[in-house]
């Protein structure tokens, strides 16, 4: 039988990642791993050290597997859970739950964020009362709101999500398909900070795979919620990461590539500039947060329109 | 059983066309087909009335059609064929007969340009001797040059070939999986005459898709080389429009979208200009032609490898 053997050591390889040139084994691949994560922070500039940064914990397995690797290279973090408070199979409980059994196992700080006992409702009943919204936008909206408040509120140098390669290049296939010129001038690892009250956004697994970021998990024994969100079977993004796996098969590191000379062209100045007016935020009346809407912002008129 | 109403009539409807909200009768897809390339003419400005057309005409359905329906709008159009010298099941002979019969069919004049005949070599032959150009890039580069030659020395006005909305979206597939920057801003219904022995080239088939060229064809008795270029099967454009057509499966009328966006996107500016100095030809010392290469133009340093 063919067995591969790791790139470093010439043992048996467990991961295959020709994206990177690299098969490596269980104990390679664990010292690889958070290497790989360091050099996309420090290649995009993301933060420094000292930082204090908020990691943004679903319970799943790529915002636990950030969590711990940030941990790991000495970067100060602390969690926040939102619950959103989906009842189906107790979905958003046991991803609480998940984030708890990690945070406790590895001594890490968090706090949670329950959408219903906080607001009055989970993003569920939100979402089908209020017209316009589908499911998955209100719950963004829903979920950068809150996570804008508490990077605020605590004076966070940045928010980390675990948006890994195959989501980023699944978004640029979405935008890329329709063309959408503001997306695609504005999709990039680092978010910056364009508000004292809207953070600083950082997706350090923005140039990892997520089937490197599962086997990860898998290897540092992360226990993790491995049911997909009971929404996101008809979410489109689900579609083009198939697509997008599809091309890879056919072409291995498509995806990387796709991502990777996106952002390169972007940086070599493919898009042009616009030269818009500065943007001036007003304050919501009611939450305190800019916005560029008018006297409530769409966080808060979500909720207004809740019967 | 279910059947397809005609839009316009009523009536039974043979072909589905949710890109352009329409479905249509025989009668009424015959009618509609030349007037919706009609229109995609005079949207890009492709060509006045009077000009004299030259169409590239490959033997497939795409060329063919193209010449008939240029034909059937009253402009002025001869054919050129080119003959490959692809000897597999006498791809390239045959090609050549269909475009004969087609053209004695319709009282269409065209001249042939024999690769083999005039140069020494078929394309195959070229292709396998010269290093470091794969069967598709010297085919093309060939089929280039000779357009190119024959628009110059008969002054036509443009280069008609039959690219699809298929092969465009194809080709915006492949250039936007690498970021090709330069293929991204230069890829149009109509590449504009740049110096004069290069001529214009329009597209006037660039927002049909292929399986309606297909009908077009079938309906109007069409009689074309069915058969791929041998050469092809393992071409990407094939795998990108297949990807493509998943797509348009899961989300009609999406191959339109990602091609009709992408030009609407540059229309408005989403790439910037490069401000390149004027470009500089020099003049191929063996063929005439303009190239921005040394001595020779690379058509001419094709022919120079050869033993």
């Amino acid at each position: 039988m063919y067995q591969m053997k790791c790139t470093k050591c010439g043992g048996v390889a467990v991961v295959n990642m020709p994206q990177h040139r690299l098969k490596l084994c269980n104990e390679h691949f664990v010292e690889w791993f958070p290497d790989h994560v360091a050099r996309t922070i420090h290649r995009h500039d993301m933060f420094q050290e000292g930082d204090r940064i908020l990691v943004a914990v679903s319970g799943g397995k790529d915002s636990l597997a950030l969590w711990a690797v940030l941990q790991q290279l000495g970067h100060i973090t602390e969690g926040v859970h939102i619950h959103l408070g989906i009842d189906h199979e107790s979905y958003s409980d046991r991803s609480q739950e998940h984030v708890e059994a990690f945070a406790e196992k590895h001594g890490l700080s968090f706090q949670v964020v329950n959408v219903a006992e906080t607001y009055g409702h989970g993003v569920p009943a939100l979402a089908k009362t209020t017209r316009g919204h589908r499911m998955c936008s209100a719950c963004g909206l829903v979920k950068r709101h809150i996570m804008n408040r508490i990077a605020y509120e605590g004076e966070y140098a940045a928010i980390a999500t675990g948006h890994n390669c195959d989501d980023e290049a699944a978004i640029l296939m979405q935008n890329t398909l329709h063309w959408q010129a503001d997306y695609l001038r504005r999709q990039a690892p680092v978010l910056p900070q364009v508000h004292p009250r809207l953070a600083r956004k950082v997706k350090p697994l923005c140039r990892t795979y997520e089937r490197d970021v599962a086997a990860y998990a898998l290897v540092c024994g992360i226990d993790y919620i491995q049911q997909e969100c009971p929404f996101s079977a008809k979410a489109q993004t689900l579609f083009y990461k198939e697509i997008l796996n599809k091309l890879e098969r056919h072409s291995p590191a498509t995806k990387q590539r796709f991502y990777v000379t996106y952002l390169k062209a972007k940086e070599e100045g493919l898009f042009a500039e616009v030269t818009k007016e500065d943007r001036v935020y007003n304050t919501c009346s009611r939450c305190g947060q800019p916005t560029l809407a008018g006297d409530l912002c769409s966080f808060c008129r979500l909720w207004e329109a809740m019967p």
